[in-house]
């Protein structure tokens, strides 16, 4: 089973993924931008120097590369031995930051999915909280790499909405409340699973 | 006007591409995989470690985000300042070398093609050279970075005949002799060139 967290910045989707991989037997925890030893390499290109040096575009295009490497070196060859595989973001993560900056590209991003990546979760929590909360907790984790932390509350909350609609619309989506204590927000996800499973 | 030139390793054509660029004003050289400076950056990239790393399906990814990259940065800028674009390889490369390599991937690039880059060059030279020649000439200048050369005759033989296919299927493309002296080939590609401006 292939398992994704998704969520804005500082929602705890990288907590919940981590606490549902340590229940869980026979589970590959893995992230993405990255996941595999080719796509960190990607990740570090895209992800370090100057974030205008690349467009919407090219990014895309390195962001699809990364998840293509990630699928066959690390995912699908977990779920062929059996494996659970939790991912911390996958393709929503794009859809939802693309639709955020570049909505007129949401077609290009489908069709790109559709071309070379072509495969989706079984299961997706979206970890949904206030955002001024979760700015606040994605500020205070700030590593100095993830770029994607870097745009303030109003771009939060736009993603919110992204996250919110994808949640209505997708049916192999769970929304989960984060703004609860960590163990609480947990076992909700822990019993979403087994429900599912 | 954009340009390209294409043909086997060790066939003259970056040799064709800087003469031609050295008969012409307003002219800008460049090359791929590379020629600007986030596509230097994914040249590296691809083409420095171990080559089996990346699948087919993400080095196209990754090739055609250097594609991407060179067309917004430096291809498409020249042409708006009135300049001429000339290239040592661009698409007709993937197309050729997936082609003999992975020729169930042909649709792919071609889907791609079409959904990132769009773009087609308007005049594409196509030096054609007997491949035992040409094998020598590429040895002769192997530089360690460049893995195209490491394929051999018979796999050079393929990409011949795959070259040769598009001189015939795309009006954009003039096919050149490269069985000859360097200054006898320039000479005719520099008539073809005047005759199509």
């Amino acid at each position: 089973m292939f398992v994704t967290f998704e969520g804005i910045d500082g929602s705890g989707k990288s907590t919940q993924a981590r606490l549902l991989a340590e229940r869980l037997d026979d589970v590959v925890l893995t992230r993405e931008p990255g996941g595999s030893p080719g796509a960190e390499e990607i990740r570090q290109l895209v992800l370090t120097g100057d974030p205008d040096r690349w467009t919407a575009e090219t990014e895309i295009l390195l962001f699809t590369a990364a998840r293509r490497d990630h699928l066959e070196r690390t995912i699908l060859p977990a779920l062929e031995q059996g494996k659970t595989v939790i991912s911390d973001r996958f393709a929503d993560s794009t859809r939802v930051y693309q639709g955020a900056t570049r909505g007129d590209l949401r077609n290009t991003v489908d069709e790109l999915h559709r071309l070379m990546i072509g495969r989706e979760p079984d299961l997706t929590f979206i970890i949904d909280m206030d955002p001024e909360e979760a700015l606040r907790r994605g500020l205070a984790r700030k590593s100095g790499e993830d770029r994607f932390e870097d745009f303030g509350l109003g771009f939060q909350e736009t993603l919110r909405h992204g996250f919110l609609n994808l949640a209505q619309t997708e049916d192999r989506c769970v929304l989960i409340d984060g703004n609860r204590a960590i163990e609480e927000v947990s076992a909700d996800v822990a019993t979403q699973f087994a429900a599912r499973t």
